[in-house]
């Protein structure tokens, strides 16, 4: 943040070690500025004094929180988090917005029949057919999140054929289905990627990653969508507008 | 979520053997419920033949998500985690409607000049005399974020003297000074703890938490304020309500 903050030293003064040499490569981050190579790890233990291991924990910290990313077998200064409206925008304009090329890979399609849960949530019964649609989201080709989309079959019998899985689901849902999102609840929090989800956006395993769960509305209020949306901790943070109590 | 989510199983099968563990893991905590004490380290290892490193990880895994507590020398499975609105609705109400009993306790209270940043979003030139007002808040006594505020003393020039740490500030505005916050911006990420952060609210370092950071504006639609809202990420979430674009 801007503005003065609370260093992170603690009030008994026993600051670690490695906590201490991320605060020096902080600044040497702000001085390399964007996409800056960052010296060898061997040069940056000589140069602050301390054991490769504390200097690793030191830079493994800086890559979960964004700081720096792996550039093929280097290590450069990223730069600042993608900041996303909370909102039912699309991804798309989303990221256009800040001037990147946003993108979508299909990684499955496939239809099952809901559990009692799930079809309360989406407006079908146990048993019906539903939708589950998983894409993987880019940023100038960067993977950056994964979706899961869950749909009653019936609100889209021919989803599989007619939907490109680059192109905006909400869009379509308008355009061909005369279905408008009305409305929705979210539901935000911070999880660990799963080794498939690493996998598939390419992380760490184990990073630190924003998870949405949306269930959405259909123009008449009924229910429509149940939407997981999975986003890189470290490339994304998200912008609400509050407003002052009713 | 519920609903049926892909498991963590990568599409090449090589399933990492700590996150086979926590699979198995995680069913165990769900047959022992909330508060269930966990067999110990060497009894799980056994278990599920593997080695303590692996069964360690697992185990770190699960206590950064918020699925086991510490509980003095023992590790209990943990209850849900609070879900707060995203809205500026005090935390103390937040909290009580779940049933919680909440409680902040005062850090640090005191007046610094504001940089030419800082003033420009709250209302003040630069070398203005500034509140910093840092507190823990507790949910049950459990030490779960730590909430900085940046006023202009000028709008509040008897704080020190007049407003109870343990209450709500945003009431305090209202009631003592006519005050009324209009609208925010809110900008929500996951960061990791400091070392002093983790100190005061008394989790491992490097947890991941959730950050609020807030630029408030007042009835008229004046600069008024600007927060940094951290929270435990293995024990809160927040929700929000999304509107149909406009």
């Amino acid at each position: 943040m801007s503005g003065p903050v609370r260093s992170g030293v603690p009030e008994h003064g026993r600051l670690p070690k490695y906590y201490a040499v991320k605060a020096q490569l902080s600044e040497l981050l702000d001085e390399l500025g964007e996409g800056g190579l960052l010296p060898t790890e061997r040069d940056l233990a000589v140069r602050y004094g301390v054991a490769r291991e504390t200097l690793r924990q030191a830079l493994r910290e800086l890559l979960l929180e964004g700081r720096l990313r792996r550039r093929g077998r280097g290590t450069v200064v990223a730069g600042s988090k993608l900041e996303q409206p909370l909102s039912l925008a699309s991804y798309t304009e989303g990221v256009r917005r800040q001037g990147l090329s946003p993108g979508r890979r299909l990684v499955a399609l496939d239809r099952f029949p809901a559990d009692a849960d799930l079809g309360a949530r989406i407006g079908a019964a146990a048993g019906d057919p539903v939708w589950h649609m998983e894409r993987v989201l880019t940023a100038d080709d960067e993977r950056v999140g994964l979706e899961s989309t869950y749909l009653p079959v019936a609100r889209a019998p021919r989803l599989d054929e007619e939907f490109d899985p680059d192109s905006s689901f909400y869009s379509y849902l308008q355009e061909r289905l005369g279905i408008i999102v009305g409305g929705a609840t979210e539901r935000i929090e911070t999880v660990l990627a799963t080794p498939r989800e690493a996998l598939l956006i390419g992380t760490p395993p184990a990073l630190p990653m924003l998870l949405l769960q949306r269930t959405s509305r259909d123009q008449h209020g009924e229910p429509l969508e149940r939407a997981r949306l999975l986003y890189r901790g470290d490339r994304f943070s998200f912008t609400a507008e509050l407003a002052p109590q009713g």
